[in-house]
């Protein structure tokens, strides 16, 4: 009798995230031979440990072809880690008896590096438990920090949201520099890593251009040397664009948003890393700012994702299913460059157990001399990630995205499970 | 003789101001028999003042045209604004001077009501000297205040972007709300006129979408009944999305971001009204919270602009230049609405007497009776202004934006002007 399959979204969402739930779901019903239905997580695997399925079947093909322009999470995520197979045992025994309650055979978790470590362990107690599960991890995260893979969809898109908010931000402050703001500062995402930062630079074609500063994470903080760029750069062209990765720190590994300013009940001040960095620019140097925190809205911001991205999400998301039917199990759908220009891809796999809890960092020889800015070779890798447009339909001037009518399957378990 | 004209762009720029300025000098090409140069003062009115020109004639058709999808102000904004008369004598004459040098007939002024007022005095001024100016003053601001005309070229813009934004944002937040993030706030401009707030409200389709608070500067802030509101909104749908407006502002005036916290240095902490409002739900009731902060994301994001404000902004700058050839002055070009339902618009003229230093606030019927949201009749007014979009060309996954080469006019005054 063919079996079931689960997907989940895990972590932080993305713009691109349903356009894997997409490509999982349009090649499962492709392939209704071989797979049965696809029950998706009520916020994602907390909907398996709870047995909060949602019967995708019951969505139209054209909610589901929707999904591929819809940002956020369709289904709900979780920041929620399941721990060792010791510490956590009755809950990884918990999943497996919900998935043989439902015949669910195949399991597809869509997240970060926590995620792939989840997906592993399934498929270690799976067999174990005499009920075997095939597992595939399917690659997210803004972050791009899974390593094997050339990128992992959802950074291509915030990166390119990030690299045009830059631009045109920079030709606004250049417009008011005369008489106004002279140096204007861009928060983005990235607590580990500077890859998001990075992309900003994408903004300017030579160091000259806008952004022209960068503080990255993996660049320890130098406050003097910072003021000196800022001056020089307002001095240059009259006004100075600045994009900090929210993950800047001091030598010391402290955070810039955490260092300093405190408010009045002594917490540390909230306004993020921007602030800081607009407090330390006007009482070092006197010059008006402006900053933006981007936060959610650039992973979020479907409107102007890329098309690389996309297509990549959704081909993972495809693969997938593919790869499982194929027998495959205990890996993770990887993105390969075969070539920068003309760039070319293709979807290949690695065992779960090479990408589980490990960073990619972003490589010193990315990051300039100076550690300002970003290197030909940098460009080089992202350039490829945030082409092409992708627009989601639209109707009286707002984008339409998915609704799903996300109907609940009846539990077959008796006993309420708590989480822990 | 024909004589030249010049035009200058005032205050803060707008993602469709340069729409303006194509509009202005495209017509002024295709009459070249009425009307001979078009100069744009180099950092807007200073430019007038140093006579630092621009020879806009020496730009390609093509790079003119290419302003109409590029944000920002191409040749420089201001913010310096001429007092009354007896005041600022010295300049005003100083730009009749200018003009005269330059055969100056025609003045476009491209701003918000402090420029309309500039406008007005600097056609008075010219015919009392003996040189009159035909002063047309061309609307120009994100703010939405100007008065008589129905909306501001800048608005439509900007309302699309925070429209989508939110509801992008807030598809993101509720995938994260079952284990991490509850509440997400967004800040957006609008210091006096909750204008660009309101538009946010278009992200809903009804009052139980998000966004589920709008906090207006037009409406006293009340702490007990905002907490209430945002712990209802959390318990009945997992999540609460919050707009609020710079200029949202306690019953006693002053602003929200200013009172309160401040840093260790007691300044008042620089983080913006959005860091004010996520403390207040995490002390009030702990809340995990996001938040983001739009500042000139939202007024130059071109690359989501409203095709309605497009046209409107290329319509008033045609229309500006028409209106000073058949021998209007001392007027600016308005947008009359004459149906809303399908949206029709003309554009017409009104004295810049009646405009000049008025501000255009929202009416109390524009916002619900709770002061949270916004009414049927707000919606009926914003939703035409967001409508179409009209994306810039891209290469290599970015916005091609005009890049101008801003050829000086040898200067014909000899004594160095000293600005205030």
């Amino acid at each position: 009798m063919k079996q079931n399959g689960f997907y989940a979204q895990s972590g932080g969402v993305t713009a691109v995230i349903n356009a894997t739930a997409c490509g999982v779901l349009e090649t499962a019903r492709k392939k209704k031979g071989q797979i049965g239905k696809i029950y998706a997580g009520q916020n994602g695997i907390i909907g398996a440990l709870t047995e909060d399925f949602i019967d995708t079947s019951k969505e139209t093909n054209k909610a589901i072809a929707a999904l591929r322009h819809t940002p956020g999470g369709a289904f709900g995520s979780a920041r929620y880690k399941l721990k060792g197979l010791k510490e956590n045992l009755a809950e990884y025994e918990r999943l497996i008896a919900v998935f043989r309650a439902h015949n669910v055979g195949y399991f597809f978790y869509n997240g970060g590096g926590d995620s792939m470590d989840t997906a592993h362990k399934v498929s270690q107690i799976g067999d174990k438990l005499g009920f075997p599960v095939t597992c595939i991890g399917i690659p997210k995260t803004v972050d791009n920090d899974l390593p094997l893979t050339d990128t992992c969809p959802g950074f291509g898109s915030v990166a390119k949201y990030v690299a045009i908010s830059t631009r045109e931000a920079a030709l606004d402050v250049a417009s008011m520099a005369k008489t106004s703001t002279k140096v204007f500062i861009l928060e983005v995402m990235g607590r580990h890593a500077g890859w998001i930062a990075a992309a900003s630079g994408l903004a300017g074609n030579s160091r000259t251009e806008a952004p022209h500063i960068i503080l990255f994470p993996e660049i320890p903080f130098n406050k003097a040397e910072f003021l000196i760029k800022v001056r020089a750069c307002v001095e240059r062209h009259g006004y100075c664009v600045i994009v900090v990765s929210e993950g800047a720190r001091h030598s010391d590994g402290s955070f810039l948003a955490e260092a300093g300013t405190r408010d009045a009940f002594g917490h540390a001040q909230l306004g993020g890393v921007a602030s800081t960095v607009a407090t330390l620019v006007k009482k070092g140097l006197g010059y008006k700012y402006h900053f933006a925190i981007a936060d959610y809205l650039q992973r979020s911001a479907r409107h102007i994702a890329s098309k690389v991205d996309v297509e990549q999400a959704y081909a993972v998301g495809k693969k997938a299913v593919e790869f499982a039917l194929k027998g495959h199990s205990s890996i993770m759908p990887i993105i390969v460059r075969t070539s920068d220009s003309p760039y070319r891809w293709t979807v290949k796999h690695a065992p779960l157990s090479k990408v589980a809890n490990k960073e990619k960092m972003m490589p010193r020889s990315f990051i300039s001399q100076d550690g300002f800015s970003i290197t030909k070779s940098c460009r080089r890798y992202l350039e490829p990630l945030i082409r092409g447009e992708d627009y989601p339909p639209y109707k009286q001037g707002m984008p339409c995205y998915a609704k799903l009518r996300k109907v609940p399957v009846k539990p077959k378990l008796n006993k309420n499970f708590v989480l822990k």
